[in-house]
């Protein structure tokens, strides 16, 4: 089965989406499958990174402004703002998709793992995710 | 099913190959599906990216040589060129596969979304790429 | 079908698995299918890369402290070690997980492709790897 979620109202930044994601593993209802989580964007991607200590998080964010910063001399890609060109590289550097097994019903995700969505426009609009559990 | 692509005569860039693995979908004629596109190759990747402007794709080729630049003082593997060590390089930031959902019947793509081999080699021969629909 | 499968005693760098994960596809018995290889880990990755020479790989791990180098002044999730947030970040240039295509009951690598786990710290405990074969 596949579902598409919708996520609004974010703001740049990584956003934990582990509950909506097991939401549609449990109503799957498949002892064991592969959950694939794909964003349907091109400045946004999918990670799994630590759930515990948000500052983990927040120094994922400083790394991602540094290796792809904005205002580079060298974009020619900047009719849509000075964070859209940077959003591209990190989505590369992220991915688009990510595929976690799904083990006796659930996620086998591993004891500090969370999945989140990396917003990387500073004011996107609704994003989807498609949820595919098979 | 499966089926093997074989990408010829591209130098080095992204190289959008969305017609391609949508004709594989298409011919394996599921409904519901999961397509995997994954790339035989260590100097070779494949990326979701931006279908639209190509300054986007100019941009992120610049960017993939900022980031494994040529010629690094450091590098030990450079027997086989200049244009060898940051593909392998390059490889790592792209991935080597990607899965997208297949839903009713067709890749569950974005409107802005195009799926690219990316070549980093200036000459390199002939790319085989593994798509998988089931 | 799925295993996991624990990697121990393993140091900092890039250690090849694809004979264990081969293992698991010969196991599972199925002539086409997708084969997942999972890291129930943050600071740790997965990635398909050169088998052949060393020097790919002594550079890869080289690059790697490049890009995430230890001790930025400007991080805050430090409580862990120096090689901690580093393993982050790392993990999101590798990522989780890969998946490959079985064709005629084997792993459809290239010739010079082999999986590696990326260990990113010095001195880890156990890595569980999830290889799901479906």
């Amino acid at each position: 089965m596949n579902r598409t979620i919708e996520v609004t109202g974010r703001r740049r930044g990584l956003h934990e989406i582990t509950s909506m994601v097991a939401e549609v593993v449990r109503d799957a209802g498949l002892d064991e499958a592969l959950c694939t989580v794909f964003v349907r964007h091109t400045s946004a991607g999918v990670c799994i990174q630590e759930n515990a200590d948000p500052s983990a998080r927040r120094d994922m964010e400083a790394w991602f402004d540094r290796i792809a910063p904005e205002g580079e001399s060298w974009y020619t890609h900047v009719d849509e703002g000075r964070d859209d060109m940077p959003s591209h590289l990190k989505a590369i550097l992220t991915g688009t998709a990510v595929s976690i097994p799904v083990v006796e019903g659930r996620l086998a995700l591993g004891t500090w793992q969370g999945l989140y969505l990396c917003e990387f426009r500073n004011r996107p609009s609704t994003r989807r995710v498609v949820v595919m559990v098979r």
